[in-house]
């Protein structure tokens, strides 16, 4: 015991593991008969996730912000939201810049002639057809360009590397997509001709990592992409030489100012309007490379999926609002219009699910502090699912961000990341990626969720079998 | 005692499970300190085989049978065979009918708009840049289209699925290739406009797995491509919908019928200029996707390298000869131009590496029968390594098939083929799929069956440092 409580003290380590007497522990909590037989329900039998997302991708495939398929996807989405029982089904919509990707190849002139795998960022500048040529200027991190004389990289194609690696809490994404957020500008700023990074990604697979940037503080637009890791270690290893080497680079995109996305939006009207709102959502657009099969087919089926398993119980005291938010990877239009469109609703609690379909391993939420008690019902309905409490954590979700900043009270469920980078903005993120049991213990902790959080659901009848 | 006999007869297991009396083992074998001294040296320390990978990927890259980069591939070849100090390297030129990749693309036109990956089988026929649009009609086996009637192919484009696993013998491969193999051929016949194939491969990305088909029994050559597996597996949903698919196919190639290519070879001259040869290799070439680092970079990184380590031993009696094969992807040209022009060589054994990088597992070889005991010497040098003995093996090899057709004894060391099928023949065979250290157990395997067939090595003058 002595040496269990030094050792902690001695490394910092939480004294909550020492062993401490039964007297001191919180109350007991029990969980609600009801919330843990609909969790279970979800976990062992739920079809409703894997139907949406499977449907979505297959019948719509990609669907990038403000294009056709977009749309299509939100006509899908009313579809099925409908046939599910849901009320108010609706999409609201908003204008956004739209940017679509063209012709792309990237190939090394010198010394060495080959081909490499690129794909365009978001918002990229165009090469036009004809591709611009350039000798390559290498650096290990953004610091390290910025850091860099103007005089190294006027007139030559940037490349900027970098050394991310799987993390459970997906951390790596934030610090190491420096290169992609902000490698373009400043390349830019120092007069490159255009910029390839290495994909902000985990994988060793011929498969570029798209995703978003923007030519901040005056930059011009100049060609901006992302090379595969197996691509861009070639041309590390092709760099080591010590011979300059030249790119080839053709990177030809659209943008236009006038694109069209919407959210959809449905519910679950409560048996008291006016008690505040459980707003849960994911996003309906993709990147363009692939289906968007966990990023985001699986947030938005896994969030209507637990809203349709407390429909299945009954109706909630507390409504449930579901939004499939449009246009999220180009910047969060549709969670920004979302707020503004519905500054006036008041909310419970707003969540949002965006990291794949791996299984929820942590949680979060602000009513740690606001309501205790609450957080103790949720932490006790979350535990069986092998969901730890992170008294610490922080609000996430793109979306649901600009109505949380407004006030609403927020709760992040953390989903597993290790292997979420590996196929994040790549053509490899497809159906064939989600796995159906850890799909199911998503849906099982947001119906537990929503079900502590109801305000108590009244049976009501039995809910026809509808898909 | 008795119990585990009589499970063995009642299962028909190997009785040599059984325990035997010590006097009726086979007489112990010791294995010559030289042969593992130079074993291990080279499954601790070799660096040969992953600087002839890693140069070979990064400074030539692909290189297509017949194409100006497998020319620039030879001389690396040559320059990298003297500079590590063998003799007679020279290239032996073939001619063969050179096919070439163009546009290509696959897209849904109905019921659901969508692109899929698709990539063009060697030797497919041309769609010209218009491309064909049919209906899909799905087989699930060549079988099952061979059963079809030619109304149900007859102005359609054949999709043909099938189940393949990965097998640790490969053995997957011969039985679930047949629908790109053979599928063209029966479709072209049964009158369809084109073919597509589900990838022959084990994985689940969106690369394409290429590779060779021939049109025979009078076939018109019809474009002939592999869809990506994820994309098979949507292309299958989509079916499963029970409505018409239609798809638009662009799969533009030209076929040259004077290719030129070469086979390079390099020997390590023995002693005794008239005892048979050690004859090993790989191939040179690789498909046009990708670098070719396991297929089949790593075949001729580890046999020069086995044959470097005996070479920094000393002398050996018998010749050793490496062959960098040309041009084995589109049919073996290299190893029949090969065969063709040594005939009047004798061989004491001929072994080629072609499945990868990953450890050998189990060997077997000809001399089982016709030498017992060098086939004992063999098996006690490389069970160190956790090599298995199969005294019912067989042959394999593509290049060296010709010559061991023509009387050659052959060896065969089986590499671990579970992961091979994820990436062969597609974009992602690159360096870092090479695993170093499974790299020099297969160096240390060939180093061994060289040393043990040597006739043995007298050591000579301390060869100088070169790479």
């Amino acid at each position: 015991m002595k040496r269990t409580l030094l050792a902690c003290l001695s490394l910092g380590a939480a004294p909550a593991l020492a062993q401490t007497s039964i007297t001191t522990l919180p109350p007991p909590v029990a969980v609600d008969p009801t919330v843990a037989a609909l969790r279970d329900e979800a976990l062992n039998n739920d079809h409703y996730a894997w139907d949406i997302a499977e449907g979505l991708t297959t019948e719509v495939g990609q669907r990038l912000a403000a294009t056709e398929a977009e749309a299509r996807a939100r006509d899908w989405a009313v579809k099925r939201l409908t046939a599910m029982g849901f009320a108010n089904v609706h999409v609201e919509p908003f204008t956004m810049p739209i940017w679509t990707r063209g012709a792309e190849s990237a190939e090394i002139v010198s010394p060495f002639p080959q081909k490499l795998v690129v794909a365009a960022l978001g918002y990229s500048g165009s090469t036009g057809p004809a591709g611009v040529t350039g000798e390559i200027a290498y650096f290990d991190s953004v610091d390290a360009l910025r850091l860099a004389p103007d005089s190294a990289v006027r007139g030559k194609i940037v490349f900027i590397d970098h050394h991310m690696a799987p993390t459970q809490d997906g951390s790596g994404y934030g610090q190491f997509g420096a290169p992609r957020r902000q490698g373009p500008t400043i390349a830019s700023l120092k007069g490159a001709i255009g910029i390839v990074v290495r994909s902000i990604g985990t994988d060793h697979h011929r498969n570029p990592h798209t995703g978003i940037q923007y030519f901040t503080d005056g930059a011009r637009p100049i060609p901006a992409g992302a090379l595969s890791v197996p691509d861009a270690e070639q041309l590390v290893r092709i760099l080591r030489r010590g011979m300059p080497v030249v790119m080839h680079l053709t990177l030809v995109s659209q943008r236009h100012e006038d694109g069209r996305s919407g959210n959809v939006v449905a519910e679950i009207p409560g048996r008291d309007p006016k008690t505040p709102i459980l707003l849960i959502g994911g996003h309906l657009d993709s990147w363009d490379l692939a289906t968007g099969a966990i990023d985001d087919a699986s947030g938005v089926a896994i969030m209507t999926a637990a809203a349709r398993h407390i429909m299945d119980a009954g109706r909630p005291l507390r409504t449930i609002r579901v939004v499939w938010f449009g246009a999220e990877e180009p910047g969060g239009f549709g969670g920004k219009a979302f707020a503004a469109a519905h500054a006036k609703d008041s909310y419970a609690i707003a969540g949002e699910s965006d990291l794949g379909a791996d299984r929820v391993w942590r949680f979060s939420t602000k009513l740690s502090r606001s309501d205790p008690a609450a957080y103790a019902r949720l932490t006790a309905a979350l535990a069986p699912l092998g969901i730890v409490k992170d008294d610490d954590g922080k609000a996430d979700g793109t979306d649901v961000e600009p109505t949380i900043d407004a006030g609403a009270p927020w709760i992040t469920l953390n989903q597993d990341a290790i292997r979420y980078f590996d196929y994040h903005h790549t053509p490899d993120d497809t159906l064939d990626k989600i796995d159906p049991v850890q799909l199911r213990q998503n849906v099982a902790a947001w119906t537990a969720v929503l079900a502590t959080l109801s305000g108590g659901i009244e049976p009501g009848p039995k809910q026809p079998k509808r898909r």
